[in-house]
């Protein structure tokens, strides 16, 4: 791989990236690396910039991580000399600048309660400050990510057992936070007191559990009793019952993230309770309610916006069609295409299907729009394929605010919908109409009225942030590359 | 990449697989080899074994080959020493044992004539007696591949101009063949006879012109006018006009794959004038017609069976909805689950959408049973789901002879409608009701009555084939592995 | 590179390894991470294991280090990204099982005062009681190296300047410790006031200045006015002038190692003002004096031991010659010789050359015995080829006690001369007859008296060691693996 | 690896560089592609550019070849699955601009007789004829190599054993070659009649023989009984006796290569029955009679004027010492230094030993100048050390004439002496005097009056030689790279 070029992603889609996912295994008589491993695969959507697997086998723990999917970090002997008891895995997305073996989790470290390695999903916005104030005692940070901030302050913490060190560091830690946390001989689940990113254990059928960001993931591997772990909970993981514990209260007002229902799940998975299938056809279907148009077909932006097109087809009665064709290799390259090629409209990712769209009045599905690149150019392919009208609905409201728990949506400036009306988007945009869901058509989807997080439409977010802070405000302040 | 190990893609569907795909670019003033790039990542789905693209520049040939995807065989500054005028490249799927260097393409020789190279999608049913011929004259070949016997005989072709040349040697081969072909100022585009692969070339919008297996990668690169090689052509490719002859005639009976409606091309791909979006739709309304069944939903086997089943949905007015979902990253692994994952159900390729399923009659549509590996899993996924029946239906008869003209069904031990009858498979896969698309139906959608080789459904072959010989006779011959 | 595998150095000789060289650049008008990759492969003898790479532009750190030799972790891409002033580099050798990227240098870390980076030739033998008392206090370390422990002291140093703080360090660690330290916008070389592990400074012609472990690197580098660093100072590069810092006291009494005149050390650098290719002949010179014989031919063993025998022949008459080949290309493998293999003789290494020796009585220098492993086979070897006598001479005194400080014969155990008497290492080897030369006859032609460390011989140690914690106590603590 | 980028050898010396080294096993009982690995291992000095190992088991052939060094090229696993009875394998030199996987060795092709590989030392002067003719034929070659044209003639070849194909296509060769050559169950080593490149066979302690370019391979493998491959013979490799048979007979003027006992060959091999290191120790005992001078020491370019520098220590009465030290680790580096550093410099390969040439005067001894890059920086590194004066004295007399029969020294252009007098060249190296031993000198020292090739020197060429087509006519015929 030549780790020394920053690959230029042309081809990558308007979505923002979440940061992670993780995955954790209790199951002493199997390979818990390859389990692992396995659940990595099935989470490999939340990040494809880096995977590592760390096992502990009642004393020590092994560790392998790299940059790359997992399927390229892993080979059947790496996986051989990952012997244990537990496992804990991450896949990691990042920026582009901070993509560096560096900040590849878990983060293994030797503390004076023996070894420990954490698995983050999530962004601290205290891990500034935090982070500041254990340089000035005297500790030197290796990265610049959150997660290494919350694994050093775990090294640090006090109490007589494990769960007692983490709720003590828990009460410091103020935004999202899913964790794995593995020691020599125990493995821990942990979620934040908002619950703003999703964690779920399961049962393993030959005995054991596992958890992992997604049940998606859980299932694949043949998990069930399938139970989220609710915010401020910390669980560890054994042979028999799980042992849960109340680590904090959970907030007065949780704040899931809505975008987990909108993009960032298997549809296979469950969030909050509920399918993400079935939550993205009800969204939809709320969205022909709110926003019917004439036409003759509907079709989505593959693949995220399926359910939801086959949602508003259903409601709307216009039948439901394939549009695009997603080229199923699409992935990481570094070669792009010389200004001349793109002039002449070569287009990777998606071609039309024509006959489906030519003469006909084309309502395209999309989940969310964030830095407004992808929308004019699928609008452009269809009107070039024939289509006489070209209506674009969104399956949530305009995204106008940053995120930064844990969305690569980090700043007000890239957010087309924080500077341009509906109307300009729609101009911009070259469609006969754009239509976004309500706020309250959203909620009405995911059948909640409150415990979401909706900052990035509202600018509410569930505790202080401070913006100069929260995300950007130390990313570079170790250089590194590795 | 761990090249000394056989990758156990337990992951693999039942599909049989194509030997190749195939790209030309003549472009005089553009980055040819950037295009072929481009272009060959748009046929990535016809062979992901290996890749490789030769350019030239009036003068002589250069070429890069090497085992794996097309990004990771190329890298900016490998592109970057591929300079030119023209160029060719290929996509390669290979059986297993014979994954070889040794047989990636294009074939690269110098001639008497001058540098030529070589890539080809088909296969040749009378290699195996042209190379002993060749074997007997004196001539080594260094791979198994009867694309190499074919380029060996362009070497060694009589005529003054490369199109005499090929004309000569396209009257000794029998099978399919299309073929791009690259001496050091000119590129030629080949199709045997009988038609039985694709080829299309199309014009460049800033002048020169491409040829491509795929309609659907001519699209990718901004082609218009596009339009089939005929059979029995060979087309030059030149900057204004092409210069296009009948080398030999077309077959009396033309003999074009229907497999590439059922499953090989991208549905944004044109074959024999349809769109094979709409001819896979039309697959299924017939299907909907003849094997009509009491369902509450038509689920697909993502994702080639998804146009059918809208097809099928359409005409039957039984809801579509998604059944499964495929991960998007599954790929090539080297790890596979140990016995006891199996049984605790690890399944990554796909998991249920549960409630999609649950209490519901669902009618689930796949493209073709070959091997009969998949269906009896995804019927027990479904049921294990809460589905109260489970009706199979696919969009083409019973496959019960082998293919010996370049796709990998090449025995018949291996095919399950060889052994058993419609009512066993059905039983083998625990559906309530199975029904093949009959041979007439198939026809009718896709618009023709003749001029297809159904070979596989009804063991009439368009030419006479020595089966001993035809495909495997020669593929032991040379060790090989490199 | 095959990670996943430890590789079986069988064609390791029996020499200690020592762990580390260290290289610093101040040259702001030059490409500072090319000429700290030159310094490097100068270097490269001190450490095949690991090579790493930072540099500082004013600003921030930029870092790149990986396992493997220096030709093999940089390429020029690689080296394009590491643009600065100031550039510092480490070649690592490390024991097996600790092969790990974890422990890879520099080490670099954000703190209170800025990023700083860390290179560090030697070894602290209370690394693991400040270590406990680091983790104490909270820290977590990601390695079990010492120098992260001494990097990690830094970050908690207190000072108002990096002077200041490494003083305030420096007080503080017992053992070897030659350093060059890179903060964002300034370079330290640090030298143990005990000066038991070589470092050097030299001005570079067109100007700034440059730090090495050796001062052979250094007259690579073009080097001028080289001076050694002398025990306890601080020198922070400048352009002009160094600014030279007496940070602590040197010892009463200092502890330079004798073994970088034995082994270490490249024969053209200097060490404590000689240069080592002298020294080694006058080892040879006083060899030949207290253990004279009679023999017909003096012969190296290849390379190290070359100039002692080349003063052994001067010394005692008797010609000089080739009596081993040593392959150039030897290297690290991953494959080894078949028990069967080995009994048929397989000898990579070295060839005898037989008519330098046939017949005659032959006289074999070797630099130093220390497992025992080398010898038995070198004098069966000579006997082989038909020499009719062998007398193996050794150019220091037997080494019974290991080594605490930086060289790679950690622990009793390993020591042949721990366990055996001379007569018996004699027996074991199969020679004619055995001498090692004395301490004092190794101090002569070292010409002192005093302030170099003989513990390996002697057992007096420069100050107090506790043998279960100086050096195997916490290698173990983190697994790892990376 | 990054092969895109041709490395920048800058560290190369001025040493012609010979084409390839091959081995040959047959030991049923062992392990022959791990046989042939270190086998390969002990040629490495006679090519760095490619290795290759094919292996047969009485049926077919597999093979592995690669760019690299043969520890890079092959890893267990991959030696692993080279099982069989005979291996054959290749270490190949290539200039500049060929350096492609294309042409490494062995050639592996299928013929009508089966499938063979070949590995080839050596040059024929006419492939460039015998290729036109092949081409004309009808036959494709897929690269530049004259061996492919020698491989793909014995796959045409006529006669009912391999034994007479190899004599027939023998009789067409002109020019240098020394095969050994592998088919499904035989193995036979093969010399051209001038006898120009060496070739010895031995026996294996367990069993079975091997076949190597030089007798100090076979030593490594623990070989007995070794002697040459007789110039035209034809020997097949059996388990118990060798099955010799004298295929052409030898020329009347034998053409042994001067060079490999001037600089190819290990100093432990033997050539034409004497020992090399003998010889090069005579060679400078030569000189010190045909070029006295008044010094105070003599010192060799290291390392391979070593054995010379003894003989003329030995024979002139000055005494021996080193004046170079060379850096072990030399070796291929992508990085070399900016013309900034050049004026530095900076010298990686060589550091002079100050105090073994300070003030003193010294012989140089080098065993050839060829371009004449090196010797004017090693005299001035000498004068910048304080040597008083430098004589430089060379081991065999001006290089004024190409070879063409595998040394890569090929055009009239880059021969110094083909355009200077000694006078010259000594002017432009900068040395006090300037010495070449005479051709009557070098084969006194040899202890030959004829049978050897000396057209460097003299222009004399064993056989015609179209200087036009002999090397370079066709060598880019195909373009390449692969």
């Amino acid at each position: 791989m030549p780790e020394s070029q920053v690959p230029i992603d042309w081809l990558a889609d308007e979505h923002p990236q979440e940061e992670c996912g993780v995955v954790g295994i209790y199951a002493p008589s199997e390979d818990v690396a390859r389990m692992a491993y396995f659940g990595l695969y099935a989470l490999q959507h939340r990040g494809q910039e880096a995977a590592g697997i760390a096992v502990a086998d009642g004393h020590g723990i092994r560790m392998h991580k790299d940059i790359g999917l997992v399927s390229q970090v892993f080979s059947p002997e790496r996986i051989a000399t990952l012997k244990g008891d537990f496992a804990i895995g991450h896949v990691r997305y990042s920026t582009t600048g901070s993509s560096s073996l560096r900040n590849a989790q878990p983060f293994l470290i030797d503390t004076q309660y023996g070894p420990i390695a954490v698995a983050h999903n999530g962004n601290l916005v205290n891990a500034s400050e935090l982070r500041a104030g254990m340089l000035r005692s005297g500790v030197g940070f290796s990265s610049s990510s959150d997660s290494e901030v919350l694994t050093m302050m775990l090294a640090g913490a006090t109490g007589t057992t494990w769960f007692e060190r983490i709720q003590n560091t828990m009460r410091l830690w103020r935004g999202a936070y899913s964790l794995v946390i593995l020691t020599g001989d125990q493995l821990y689940a942990v979620r934040d007191p908002w619950g703003i990113r999703p964690l779920t254990v399961g049962m393993l059928p030959t005995g054991g559990h596992a958890v992992a960001s997604e049940s998606g993931a859980l299932r694949s591997l043949g998990c069930q009793a399938i139970r989220e772990v609710k915010p401020g909970e910390v669980i560890m993981l054994t042979n028999t019952a799980l042992s849960v514990g109340q680590a904090l209260p959970p907030a007065e007002r949780t704040a899931l993230c809505t975008f987990e229902h909108i993009y960032f799940s298997r549809p296979d998975s469950f969030w909050d309770g509920q399918s993400v299938h079935q939550v993205r056809q009800r969204l939809g279907m709320h969205l022909a309610e709110e926003a019917p148009v004439g036409a003759d077909v509907v079709v989505p932006v593959p693949d995220s916006s399926i359910p939801a097109a086959i949602g508003y087809a259903t409601r709307s009665g216009v039948p439901y069609n394939d549009g695009f064709i997603k080229n199923r290799y699409i992935g990481r390259t570094f070669i792009e295409p010389t200004d001349s090629l793109r002039k002449m409209g070569v287009m990777l990712k998606y071609n039309v299907v024509v006959e489906n769209v030519l003469n006909r009045r084309v309502v395209l599905i999309d989940d969310s729009i964030v830095r407004g690149n992808t929308t004019g150019p699928l609008v452009k392919m269809l009107r070039d394929a024939g289509a006489s009208e070209v209506h674009v609905r969104i399956t949530c409201p305009p995204i106008r605010h940053p995120c930064f728990m844990g969305v690569d949506m980090g700043t007000y400036d890239e957010l087309v919908a924080h500077h341009h009306t509906v109307e300009e988007i729609r101009q911009i945009s070259g469609a006969d109409s754009l239509a976004f869901l309500s706020l309250e058509g959203m909620m009405k989807a995911i059948g909640r009225s409150d415990g979401y997080c909706n900052a990035c439409y509202t600018g509410v977010y569930p505790f202080e942030v401070n913006a100069h802070t929260a995300k950007t405000g130390f990313e570079q302040a170790v250089g590194g590359q590795e």
